[in-house]
């Protein structure tokens, strides 16, 4: 009974000092979220205290349990927690809360700080995220033999009402569902507000019931100011042998407070006096930026303790894993390590009658990808006939076959890029999603993502152009091209041919730091003569040099370069002699020295011609006429709508001439 | 008894030969989608003939029913509804189903085909644009005294699965389960197959429960391939006095063929001996493309006859509301003609004091504009009191407050956009939508609706730059400017100061044929000397001339006018002349004609320097020398993330110095 009354004292000790830190670090940035901060932190502390394992000393393990703080904007709780966790956050850290080069920004960010596992703040995105991580979890677990032997872990979310309004986690909470994630746990903070007032004005659905339609177990907490209660229900959920869980937790906002309640507490900082008043209810009374000795001390003897200990206990269990599967062990390494290059699928010569839509060459390269590199999950959103990302034999991922590398992530585009961003997060796999171009709209903010997270996420975009046909304007991509190219960080391909597919797929799977798009046809397109797997990868290169003086150049990139040769080819007979350009990536043009990008476009601007079947929107940086669609396009043939639109071959050599004329 | 058996018999053969003509129109084009177009027949045919009231003959009646087809792929059964109903579509229409130049392209677009309410395709969006209308129709019945006599009818949709995996769907169902849409009903068709495969393999929750979860009644038909009982299931949900309701309908894929059930029929022509399966089995047997004269006779009298009654009835009715309320029957003309001109608000003046940010100027206007025009609708993505939407005395619109003119969409940005474009479509009311410049990332989609729809949709982006500070890298935009400005369409403006953020909202309030972006600082902008409400709607024009010979030009927009003039004036004080252009609308700049444009890009192409503290993607256009942020931002004070990214006026001087030396 004495044991009981000193871990309650312990407890409150702890909860009022995080909470009170969490007052300070956002008074004294004068800046940051502490409402939802302030009533979330008894599950935090019950969370790291009880269940979290994870080792500070080893912040990046690859077996630790994963957790995302889907409502990024609490980062000063999250901050605050790690700070006492153990982690290298200090004092002097938590002061700069929010300043520039902080390593406390003002959402978290994946590798910025060690014990941050995900970047957040993007509303939805942390829980589908996550559905990420324990798809990896529990592919590479099914993958492995013994896997459980190398990996067994939770992951663990924690969300608030935004998350749960936003579509992208409806999509995330559907798919973990049917997938069976169960050890994925997610801790709802019910704390009734919102920005601008109580969630009521929004949001009334019974969210317990939703939940349980995407089949998930439901653990409703009534009392999530309660260390213990919210404690118990992460034992319980643990104990899931099927189904994902959520723990649906009542709170008040701004807790302690004069503003309880008060959804004003949600985004401003409570300030000197209410934060004084706040610190008093909590019955805490030491100076600012203070957590008492004794605070650190549990934290040391639990979270930390545990984590050590199982550490060394993986450590121990991975040594003998060696031991009895060397070659699992290595594929292991090399999986989290991302040592791609010797897994990298031969290439394969075209011959010249060679003559398929890139979509097709896309498929065959994934065929030997996935035979080549054991540790590849991916797939499409409802696509995969048409995007070619199913390899036969390979099981499709599902609760029976957690062995399968085939992911069908149902009719769920942004989550599966999500997905793709959390299963990348966790470590372990090679990750690629498919969709039509068209729909790069619905998953954009994820692609954003895995350029903040440095992930090497590879996006497979097909039906590139207008040529895809009869879906017509609602399906026929004209902007996505410069959107994706827009993105910092992203790497965009359109490849003109199988040999540029190749080039592609090879800068993809090497790249370590940031996301790779690949652009693709629906149509076929020949095998040209001068396209080349490396030149490829400088960015732009000369693939068509008339026979006479050439006199301007046209810089084309995926099914348009064929279509510049060809038109090259018939003002050559014209006695018109233009170069052509193949530029697959903008980007990796851009990152050639001064010497070889001059000698790629060296024609004065006005004789650089750019065509490409899509918006010519961000081609003034590399020509002074531009040949593209700045229009929607039509329903109709393929072929038909091309020449509708002015991409026959003779149209587009009359273009070029005209342009060369200054017309 | 004889009657039932006639009426049975009529409605059989009607059915075969919808179904019929599904199989000859997708048979024809050799391409398209039967699935679902098939097993949907009786559901559709049971809506037109016994519930909707429309009129072919005045297809844009305003008190219409509207239907949307959320599964918008299924268009072959909507053009041969429509067809039979008599709507203007001919046999020769259906042969040339998508065909360039047809009026039945591949997806419904509004705009293009009589009877057609939305366009449809991109999964969900239908859903979240039926949505709309019913809050439309709920608003504007409310807001008219005596409002049911001049609104009052139902919003119909159907959807598949698709829709409903889509995560705008739960966003849409969300809210209009909250706002109490009891006059929304929507169709899913549950028939068990996606693109891909059989739904279950990425599909299995239960959607009964999710929609209650979302306050919706559920109405559960087990037999979908029965008018019967689909009629009678609308029939009851149109009683429903409070909650809106979804029939869910158990259906059999490609019912008929051969591979019925299969989803192999979800996206291929049946073909010849496939479709003369089917026929045989609907127990049809006239020649293609063929519709007896009794299925014709049919509608005319059910649907046509219901119609042509209803109308005639509101033209009554509206006529006596006419003498009764003739400011308010003026009123609603107005709203539905968009004659907008003659309620904008007065202009004002600004004193050369006035420093604000411009969302706060917004925010004054938005103001002024609700109360001078008396049927705008708008709000926010929970972020009202950031973006400055609301407006004093004016109530939320919600169930209890049905006559409510300021929106809380709630944390549901894709939603809020696609129910704009729902309202825009259904007519009578001036829309708006606010969300933070990076979010715009979350509604992406809905702004490509707007533009493919031609719908005056008004987008305020506020926060947009890294100058909003503390937030950091997840909430500073940086590529979402150049995404905005690649839509066709699309009209974006990025005013310098107060004058030009009334030109931005005069010119988006006139505008009747697209969307238009407003993107808007957090931070306060000095009012300029030179900026002019009327010269802004050129797109640019000069607003600083140095003292002395010009060597070159900068073209800044937004807050970084000021900033630009600002530097010019220090390259001023060294005897380095630039001068400054404002471009507030690349996309109107682009619309002068040459002689303009000339007059203001004056420079040789390496003299014109751009500065936009956003991504360079697409200056290159105007630009020889590019100013802006092509990496992401930092998490800090906004002056000194400013600072920290070279933005200070003495860095930005220097480049420009630099720039115009070569450099």
């Amino acid at each position: 009974m004495e044991r009981v009354t000193e871990i309650k004292a312990r407890e409150k000790l702890a909860v009022a000092a995080i909470r009170s830190m969490v007052i300070d670090v956002t008074n004294n940035a004068n800046s940051g979220h502490p409402g939802m901060a302030l009533d979330a932190t008894p599950a935090l502390y019950a969370l790291y205290r009880d269940h979290l394992v994870a080792d500070p000393e080893h912040p990046y393990w690859i077996n630790r349990d994963r957790f995302v703080l889907s409502a990024g904007h609490c980062s000063a709780l999250l901050y605050s927690m790690l700070h006492v966790a153990g982690y290298k956050i200090s004092i002097e850290d938590l002061h700069s809360f929010r300043q520039v080069g902080s390593k406390t920004p003002g959402h978290p960010e994946f590798g910025m700080t060690e014990g941050v596992d995900a970047t957040s703040g993007p509303l939805g995105q942390g829980i589908a995220q996550a559905v990420g991580m324990a798809i990896a979890e529990k592919n590479i677990s099914a993958t492995y033999p013994d896997g459980a032997k190398v990996m067994n872990h939770y992951t663990y979310c924690l969300c608030g009402d935004g998350c749960l309004q936003e579509g992208v986690s409806q999509e995330a909470i559907s798919l973990a569902g049917h997938l069976r994630l169960n050890k994925l746990i997610l801790i709802y903070d019910e704390n009734g507000a919102t920005l601008d007032g109580p969630t009521s004005d929004s949001f009334t659905e019974n969210v317990k019931l939703r939940f349980m339609a995407s089949e998930w177990n439901v653990i409703e907490v009534k009392d999530g100011d309660s260390v213990d209660a919210v404690s118990k229900a992460i034992e319980k959920a643990k104990k899931s042998i099927c189904f994902p869980t959520l723990i649906l937790m009542h709170t008040t906002i701004g807790i302690g407070s004069k503003h309880a309640g008060d959804h004003v507490t949600h985004g401003a900082p409570l300030g000197k006096e209410d934060g004084e008043f706040a610190k008093k209810s909590y019955g805490y009374d030491y100076p600012e930026f203070t957590i008492p000795a004794e605070v650190y001390e549990e934290m040391r003897n639990t979270f930390a303790a545990r984590g050590k200990k199982a550490y060394a206990a993986y450590e121990d269990a991975l040594s003998e894993y060696e031991s009895f599967h060397p070659d699992e062990f290595k594929r292991l390494v090399d999986a989290f390590d991302r040592n791609v290059e010797k897994y990298l699928p031969e290439r394969v010569e075209y011959s010249k009658d060679y003559k398929k839509a890139t979509r097709i060459t896309s498929g065959e390269y994934i065929t030997r990808m996935v035979n080549s590199i054991p540790f590849t999950l991916g797939g499409s959103a409802d696509v995969a006939g048409s995007t070619k990302t199913s390899v036969k034999g390979v099981a499709m991922f599902s609760a029976e076959h957690p062995e399968g590398r085939d992911m069908h992530y149902g009719i769920r585009e942004f989550e599966m890029a999500s997905a793709m961003n959390g299963e990348l997060l966790h470590g372990g796999l090679v990750s690629y999603a498919a969709a039509f171009l068209i729909f790069s709209d619905y998953l954009k903010p994820a692609i954003r993502m895995s350029a903040l997270e440095h992930l090497p996420a590879i996006y497979i975009f097909t039906h590139d152009t207008i040529a895809l046909g009869e879906d017509g304007p609602t399906h026929q991509p004209i902007e996505q091209l410069a959107m994706l190219r827009s993105i910092p960080g992203n790497v965009v391909w359109r490849p003109a041919d199988p040999k540029e597919v190749e080039a592609a797929y090879e800068f993809a799977l090497m790249r370590k730091d940031g996301p790779t798009c690949l652009v693709l046809t629906r149509q076929s397109v020949p095998t040209l003569d001068n396209t080349d797997v490396d030149k490829a990868k400088f960015g732009a290169y000369k693939v068509f040099t008339p026979n006479g003086p050439a006199i301007g150049q046209v810089i084309a990139t995926g099914s348009e370069v064929s279509l510049a040769i060809d038109s090259a080819r018939i003002l050559e007979s014209r006695g018109i002699f233009v170069e052509v350009v193949s530029m697959p990536s903008m980007e990796l043009f851009r990152k050639q020295d001064k010497e070889y990008r001059n000698s790629i476009l060296h024609f004065p601007y006005s004789k650089r011609i750019s065509l490409e079947m899509l918006s010519t929107f961000g081609w003034g940086e590399f020509a002074g006429h531009c040949i593209g669609i700045d229009r929607f396009g039509e329903s109709g043939k393929g072929n038909e709508v091309m020449e509708q639109l002015g991409f026959s071959v003779d149209d587009v050599a009359l273009k070029i001439a005209g342009a060369l004329k200054g017309e």
